[in-house]
């Protein structure tokens, strides 16, 4: 009898979530897709039974090979060290930290700052409404000039030379919050000419929000 | 000749240089220290000379094998991958696994969102200077509730097991930080006592911020 297929708990406009989905996708493993709505109900991801998943009250969480595992990079890491075939990971260890310096520039110095919880956060400190969008619009706009200072230096077709890397996984989604937050792309040419060649990719198609059951179809194409 | 010693760009008090410190004194690797003064002239690390090697205007920086590498994760991972006497990573890819997720809830899901640079982002929005104490303590207190969770589930004498992981690395740092925001420790039985247990190793001795030579006078025992 084969494993049980992994589940995914995602939600499909989340960055974390859309990371995952994208390793997945680029290592061909069939899942099953759990929807954990951020927003509805307060945010399901705060139930005391997402919350036994997953304490930190977030998604991704991945159930597989038995055990459950959070943390979209760890989770990453595991799928590449597990599932080796169609590497995330360049073969030299120079390339390799370039790409994972990018993804954690992604991962830990931006989009942290911006997500959900922090922006609830700024506006009930300053009982403005607007005050989430000035907050995410500084934060990802300051991250993107270092980050385009970085990826000129290392692209090639995409973030690091011409394969794809744990860095094009976490450029995707954190450009698509950019363009929520109104970031104006065109300041920084290397991001966006890198994150249009990679929409085109079947596994990037594969994990978009709006190619997700979760996406409500008015945000459908 | 032998290649010049690896340079540590570090301040005696960031979390993230701290990290590094820990890795490097692990593999007993010797390097040569230089200080980036994060609070001084309005923070060294943002002179343009600083900002050539890190365009995020960050510490650390390590110069090695010829390259400068930022991002503390991507180093740590770097330094195991060409270095891996005295493993930092367990050899189980679910302890590994356990190891990263540990890491990332700190690297990722606590220490970036009070950080200096958004600590006074939220002073700068609130115009009350006590607004920066009240994000910390919340934020790292929100983040050691879940952590805790987590980290009771994996631990033996360290964070994963008996062996010294990634996930030690960053925790010492962040309970540091906790300590300054006056996060009641208390209520975090598991985190306290693995810190402490990590705090009597050699490695952490050489890599805490008091045996840093850009360490204040005043701030040493």
């Amino acid at each position: 009898m084969p494993p049980d297929p992994p589940i995914l708990y995602s939600y499909f406009r989340s960055s974390a979530s859309w990371r995952v989905r994208i390793a997945l996708a680029i290592k061909g493993i069939d899942y099953e897709y759990r929807a954990v709505n951020l927003i509805k109900d307060g945010g399901q991801q705060r139930t005391s039974e997402y919350k036994e998943r997953n304490p930190m009250a977030q998604v991704p969480a991945l159930v597989i090979d038995g055990v459950t595992l959070t943390q979209s990079l760890a989770i990453i890491e595991y799928i590449e060290e597990t599932r080796p075939e169609n590497p995330i990971h360049p073969k030299d260890p120079v390339a390799r930290a370039q790409a994972r310096k990018l993804a954690e520039i992604i991962n830990s110095g931006i989009q942290p700052i911006q997500n959900l919880s922090v922006l609830q956060h700024v506006e009930k400190l300053t009982s403005r409404p607007e005050s989430k969008a000035e907050w995410g619009h500084f934060f990802i706009n300051k991250g993107f000039v270092a980050l385009e200072k970085e990826i000129a230096q290392t692209a090639g077709k995409y973030s690091v030379g011409d394969t794809v890397t744990i860095a094009d996984l976490c450029l995707v989604p954190q450009v698509y919050n950019a363009n929520r937050f109104k970031v104006d792309l065109d300041a920084f040419p290397t991001i966006k000419r890198v994150a249009a060649a990679l929409a085109e990719l079947d596994a990037f198609k594969k994990a978009d929000p709006v190619a997700q059951p979760d996406c409500p179809e008015d945000l459908k194409p």
